[in-house]
């Protein structure tokens, strides 16, 4: 289950704004942007058509609540939502808000910069306060189930 | 319901791999590599979290059952899933099958080239026929519902 030398393998639910059994919300750097949020399924899977219907289901259900609370706090013009891997292939997703003054708008996060953006920080407290308030807590989570 | 000038809006069942009353399945190149898939709500919606529930899952379940045909028809290394939508914010699901040796691997397809990649296609034809043995015929589909 856990993979040597896997970066997302050996995260501790004690970095996570918010996490259950099966996954970890958490926030991280990216080039050009402030903190964003990563939905990261806690066992070593690749893609997202090898998780059982029902985690899939889960998974999705947790990306998009946690969509729709960075779109509360943040008010983005757009949201970009992802699963790439290609560096590590174990399942994560990029809930990224966007903004006209970006650095890379209205191009992806992982393209060239078109300008020295503006950086926002949604803040990790109030991301962890938003999750809590339409998730249920930290354990085993029964979300859609 | 359709916007004047969105490319998306625009679209016709007849340009789909695969369609119902609430989605189409197109085929388009994208720079450095052959043609990919993509899933387009057929509704002028730009974020998934504006969605009803069973929409979005509905929507999820065949951007997976994509991902899975895609998987099975073309060996890669890696699927990329991804909806940006800064440039046409109409809900859009991109399917990518990567390579070690594509233009890009591993960064997003999006990035810089690294090299002139080997380009590989599934072929319209092929995906549509796994489309057509995965999923309800074209027409209202009950898929997950």
């Amino acid at each position: 289950m856990r993979v040597p030398g896997c970066v997302l393998c050996s995260l501790s639910p004690e970095e996570a704004v918010w996490h259950d059994s099966r996954l970890m919300v958490i926030t991280g750097g990216a080039d050009g942007l402030g903190e964003v949020a990563r939905v990261v399924w806690r066992a070593h899977v690749a893609e997202m058509s090898t998780l059982a219907a029902a985690d899939r289901q889960y998974l999705m259900d947790v990306v998009f609540t946690v969509e729709a609370a960075v779109r509360d706090l943040a008010g983005p013009l757009k949201m970009n939502i992802a699963s790439l891997g290609n560096v590590v292939p174990h399942l994560h997703w990029h809930v990224i808000p966007r903004y006209a003054d970006d650095a890379f708008f209205p191009d992806s996060i992982w393209s060239k910069p078109r300008r020295t953006g503006v950086v926002r920080e949604i803040g990790r407290g109030r991301l962890a306060a938003a999750l809590a308030a339409r998730l249920p807590g930290a354990g085993d989570s029964i979300l859609s189930l």
